[in-house]
């Protein structure tokens, strides 16, 4: 990739004023058109040390208003951001729809920097290059235009640059330590370059090299490549979107209607085995919390079904300190504005903690798809997009925990009943909770192609059956501490 | 306060546990109270290390529910908090309305700590007690309920809890360095607490001292404590106000009728006086980042004023990664449910970087005002509250600008007249624009009072006379370099 490049042949200084010129009005219109298309654009600009990316943005930016974008450096991740998984401050970072992202490095920048100065095993290194080729592709599939810039400078053209900000007092701090190895080491990091570079090159984000010898030069192919890359783009809106085969292992898991829901336990045995199974969980949470294992639980099941004061005999026993339950509502306008994932991806937990989720991500499935929230091509991609999430977090460590919560129709009218009789427990129930009962079929054929297609094993689901909540609340504490201890042990 | 502090008589053990029990109840139908009054609580538990604040946390919330509240550890500042005003951390954290944020440990904890262990000057003390009495002061007077306890244990006491912690492995790392010292130390420290309590003891939230000695005294002391607050704020919410008196001293700026507006600046003139302002800012910009000087810019002005193409020509000067332009539009959900000033506090530059706001908090007593999204009470008291947050910038460190982009009516008309018949400009233009044009009156009432109450000496109003948009341009980079200058040298 880089190793083979054939530089193109420069235009004349005069032409490329002219064509530079003609791209920065084209670009002035096309903040528009993204916004009125609701496109939006990532800007990544890698490349070496010294060879421009920050003077680059500043003139790309120039003739944007500040409405249309932003500008992130990621830099070197921070004591926060090293305890959640590797894509974090990536995905956490993405832009809202119509809005463009200029990155002045990152991923590219990350790994390469991971690789040759921290020595990241091989089996490492092809995890973080997975890692991005599904977020690029998630991305590109969910309507991101992501386009990948890599500023190329040679040996000696980086030495004199660097030499000249060294040389001024007033720029001699932005030459950091790593540019100067880069520069001793250049063919190791070209190496390393081309080797990052052609592992990350997709269809639905490819590389561009760009020629940064001459800075005018640069700045036109820049220009010349966001403009091609954003009129297709805005072309291609509406052309489908690939449903992904499924290439994770599934465990069975069982139609709804399969489901006994006749499990008896006393109350006098269920005191017994929640103190049991409390103590032990609490214990857990202390070791866990040492040992920096990340969990996520996500509980999800009918209305009424029980997640509620399920969950609640969960954090008795846990930390306050140490873990945080997320109830999740419809998404807010920032929210919906970006990948449906990105709310989720904010609330992760840290390593060492607990993140509890009252309903999920998996909405996407469920309300969204039975409600025409989201379009069928949508929601048929979320399956497979959602067990890539719940890869990433295992890959990172993490304990993966899914509980669909089950109690027959039947019950769940008699506890709505309950509800509305009881004055304090009014509030849980609203008109809505009526209505999607009258749509009680449509969710179990949502829930029942959910269970199936996303019960992967590093991920599987588990019913709790809640008719008798108990019974449904001792299974749960039991599945817990069994996944804790085995992740411990 | 902590000195003299008298122990009150513990009830007996069947008394207490009765009166725990009630409380308990209680605080849960509280929670449903606290949403429909939209009230937001925030519980500080501050004391000795060892004292409980976290298992006492625990059992707070046992009997809540998981959407009514959050639980904050903020421990030590991090570093991307280091480069943000003391506040920043505690005021990006408040709760939205309805709910309840725990927090464990807080500001004293903060500032004793750095007292004993970083010798933090006197000067510097009394600067983080303003900025806590303020931040305290207008909490309350925003609608806030603030709930500040401290753990008391005596040093025999939390000796014994240390070593007892200390023996088993599963809490061994619980106890900090800090906390050993702090018994080592417990006179000095006893000082050091009483003090911050005596200097944070608010009208509007004063200080209770919980006795810690016995866990479930403590418990009902706290549960007892809550619920009395909540009880006395959800009747006093409707009660008015106060306006503070401004105790800053103010210039004076011109009332918007008294502004000339007839500049001259040749386009020749311009452009030299251009280039040679972006230069000068460009160098300041890389001076100011060396040594961590954060820049607050605000643009305030009429609709077509030209705040845009100004703010883009300081822009074009700064280098990309050093700066962002937030546009300020209407407030979204989680927004609203706030603090006013909550957003602007989440928007605050690091140390070395500058923030330019296309519109800001001034919105308050413009169009909140004008339009009456606010009460009368809540915009006249803001412009004491906004002075108070830029005084905290100021002491920060922070450079502040604002400016008041003056255009006078005419030509406002004839701008907006070009935009609708200019096809790329016609997004700038909306049916809002006209209906805002209608209220001029209204809105210059209002202009005017802010000018006036807002132009203290650490953060003064600068208009813009903008009928002319480059001597707007020139004048804008003139004082942003004046005011880097004299901060700078």
């Amino acid at each position: 990739m880089l190793t083979d490049w054939v530089k193109m042949k420069m235009p004349e200084e005069e032409e490329i004023k002219e064509r530079i010129k003609k791209a920065q009005d084209a670009m002035e219109s096309r903040q528009l058109a993204l916004k009125e298309h609701g496109l939006p654009v990532i800007v990544l600009l890698e490349g070496w040390g010294a060879a421009g990316k920050g003077s680059m943005i500043g003139k790309l930016i120039r003739n944007l208003d500040p409405r249309f974008f932003k500008v992130l450096t990621p830099g070197a991740p921070s004591e926060e951001e090293k305890r959640r998984p590797f894509l974090y401050r990536y995905f956490t970072g993405i832009p809202q729809q119509g809005k463009i992202l200029f990155m002045d490095g990152g991923w590219i920048e990350q790994v390469t920097r991971e690789m040759l100065q921290e020595e990241l095993p091989d089996q490492d290194y092809r995890q973080r290059i997975q890692s991005i080729r599904v977020f690029e592709r998630q991305l590109s599939d969910n309507g991101y235009l992501l386009i990948k810039c890599f500023l190329q400078v040679d040996k000696k053209e980086q030495k004199k640059r660097l030499s000249e900000l060294q040389e001024d007092k007033d720029t001699s701090w932005r030459v950091r330590e790593f540019d100067l190895w880069q520069n001793k080491h250049y063919d190791r990091c070209l190496e390393a370059y081309d080797r990052c570079l052609r592992d990350t090159d997709l269809d639905c984000a490819p590389w561009y090299i760009i020629d940064a010898e001459q800075r005018k030069w640069a700045e036109l192919q820049l220009l010349e490549t966001l403009l091609g890359r954003i009129d297709t783009a805005l072309k291609n809106q509406e052309i489908a979107v690939p449903i992904r085969q499924n290439p994770f292992p599934l465990k069975e898991v069982p139609k709804l209607s399969e489901i006994r829901l006749d499990q008896e336990l006393s109350r006098e045995d269920y005191k017994k085995e929640l103190d049991k199974y409390q103590k032990e969980l609490s214990e857990l949470h202390n070791r866990l919390y040492r040992k920096k294992v990340p969990v996520v639980i996500v509980y999800e099941g009918w209305d009424a079904a029980g997640k509620g004061g399920n969950i609640k005999r969960l954090t008795e026993a846990l930390d306050p300190r140490g873990y945080e339950v997320h109830p999740i509502a419809s998404p807010e306008p920032h929210e919906k504005a970006r990948h449906y994932l990105w709310r989720f991806w904010k609330r992760l937990p840290k390593t060492g903690h607990v993140a509890i989720f009252d309903r999920s991500w998996y909405g996407r499935v469920m309300v969204e798809r039975v409600e025409g929230f989201c379009s069928e091509n949508e929601w048929q991609r979320a399956f497979h997009e959602m067990n890539e999430f719940e890869k990433e977090l295992d890959d990172w460590g993490a304990v993966i925990i899914k509980f669909w919560v089950q109690i027959d129709k039947d019950t769940q009218l008699e506890r709505f009943r309950e509800r509305e009789e009881t004055p304090e427990k009014r509030w849980k129930i609203t008109e809505e909770d009526w209505r999607n009962r009258e749509k009680w079929d449509s969710y179990e054929t949502a829930v029942n192609e959910m269970l199936e297609k996303t019960s992967t094993e590093f991920a599987p689901w588990h019913i709790l059956e809640s008719d008798n909540k108990y019974y449904a609340r001792i299974k749960a504490l039991r599945i817990v501490t069994g996944a804790l201890k085995k992740k411990l042990d």
